[in-house]
């Protein structure tokens, strides 16, 4: 069975860690949001890809939901003597995929290419494809003003309420080569990602949401809204200021046009008629994923539904 | 009083430190040699601007010779598991040097602009500035063929005999702004650095021979070659397959027209004679500088020849 995962970071790199493990040989392709992609000290980072890459290798940090584990910041330590703003962590061997990742890009060489390279060297079975390697970056407009996604998200920790999004460069972008015949899957996955800072950007790419919504195979979306909260980060506020319902209802909403099935907390069982009356198959699961066990069980469940 | 130094690495950042000791508050540049200039992983590296300005910030290593007290390696050793080459040691604490330099030059900014900043923010007092903002790249002709610098240097430990030296560049390279001021100063030294591979480039740079020529200050050379061997790397083996005698008078030979004044070990005392011929001014004294109290004494022992 082919698979392909759309994901943005954490919630979207457990889900692919979950997949990778119940499809074993079989092939599954994440593609993932690069609207956070950002540059820091003239260095390309791209903490989607790398939350999604290091989690397929082994290499994450479980606790802290980021980088690597057993982090060293000395590099980070010396940019800060040398006056630089360090308000976006990075770790000694974090620094090293985005050193690699730069002289690359700087080389002609495509996001994409360099991407597979990565994930090759550190042992990733499954594809791991950006959704473009065109220019395209999230910005948020917020009562102070429109703010970078990593300002945004890091340096102001996610404090701003959210009036809307901007994708600069998402009308040019091409999706990146595999992409669209990722979408052709048997079975295609929204991850329970941020829906609109992780799975709007990647479906802003040309073509994308067109190609989703004529998908040939199941399309299933995992609501990142559990009782009314997100599992990680400001997916809750955002649907609220935003004018949607904080619940798997409201995310189901945004999603009724693109998927077949929506998974739904057991939390939220209350739920399953309300989003059934919107034309979605619903299916209620514990959808906290929590480490491997978790994952490779969701996954599995996930695979039956195709 | 105005001293220029022209400095390699390790001897050069050695008596770039005597003098700024002995100076206080008076006027120290140091031009640097540039030939030695790389780019690896990505990244523009500078290992002699880098050798003196550590050593003058006193964060070198001194044990070691090269780059930073109390490195770590965890960038490198991530950089070997995705693969590059990292025959280059490049520590956790001397990367953040690199990547804000390449940073800054990719901005559009000089060399020396980023020198002068990273100095500054190192508390380095004295102007460090290299030969050349322009390209300038030190190659090494040998039995096996023509080698990049850092290829021979380090990647083969400097193993090769040296046929011929090539600096990429030299005739078309500017002096960096500051340089030819610099060789107006009252004293001029030329470091115990190697004289083909730190002085030579130095000197290649469009002008900069003819101005020390002509210059109006006191020139003094010292010698980097102590009874017959060099304190540190290959120049005793340079000096030899280039036809030049293997001593103090070898060198002197060299820099006869360049300078005024000569300065010889005491173990070198006989050549006194000899070097004197060469119508230059003899200063017999111990050259081999080690801790910070020798550097010291050797570089008032200099200011007080000018």
């Amino acid at each position: 069975m082919n698979v392909t995962l759309l994901a943005g970071g954490v919630g979207g790199a457990r889900l692919a860690h979950g997949l990778d493990l119940a499809l074993g040989a079989q092939s599954l392709t994440v593609v993932v949001n690069v609207g956070d992609d950002t540059r820091l000290h003239g260095l390309d980072i791209s903490p989607d890809i790398d939350t999604v890459v290091y989690t397929l290798a082994g290499l994450n940090d479980e606790d802290r939901g980021w980088g690597l584990r057993g982090e060293s910041y000395a590099t980070l330590a010396a940019l800060r003597d040398l006056g630089e703003d360090t308000w976006f962590m990075l770790g000694d061997r974090d620094l090293a995929t985005h050193i690699v990742r730069t002289a690359r890009l700087r080389r002609g060489e495509t996001l994409s290419a360099v991407t597979a390279e990565l994930a090759r060297s550190m042992g990733v079975r499954p594809h791991v494809v950006p959704a473009t390697d065109d220019h395209l970056a999230t910005f948020v407009d917020t009562p102070s003003g429109r703010l970078g996604f990593q300002e945004y998200f890091v340096g102001r920790q996610h404090a701003d309420a959210v009036l809307g999004l901007h994708f600069e460069g998402a009308d040019a972008a091409r999706p990146a080569p595999g992409v669209l015949d990722a979408l052709a899957a048997e079975l295609v996955v929204l991850a329970p990602s941020n829906p609109f800072l992780s799975i709007e950007p990647l479906l802003a790419v040309r073509g994308v949401r067109e190609a989703l919504v004529a998908a040939p195979g199941r399309r299933v979306a995992v609501s990142p809204i559990v009782g009314g909260q997100a599992i990680k980060g400001p997916a809750a506020q955002i649907l609220e200021t935003l004018g949607h319902e904080v619940s798997a209802l409201g995310v189901a909403r945004i999603y009724a046009d693109l998927v077949d099935v929506m998974v739904i907390d057991e939390r939220d069982a209350d739920l399953a008629g309300p989003v059934a009356d919107l034309g979605l198959t619903v299916h209620v699961t514990d959808t906290v994923m929590g480490g491997p066990p978790g994952r490779e069980r969701l996954a599995r469940e996930l695979l039956a539904l195709a």
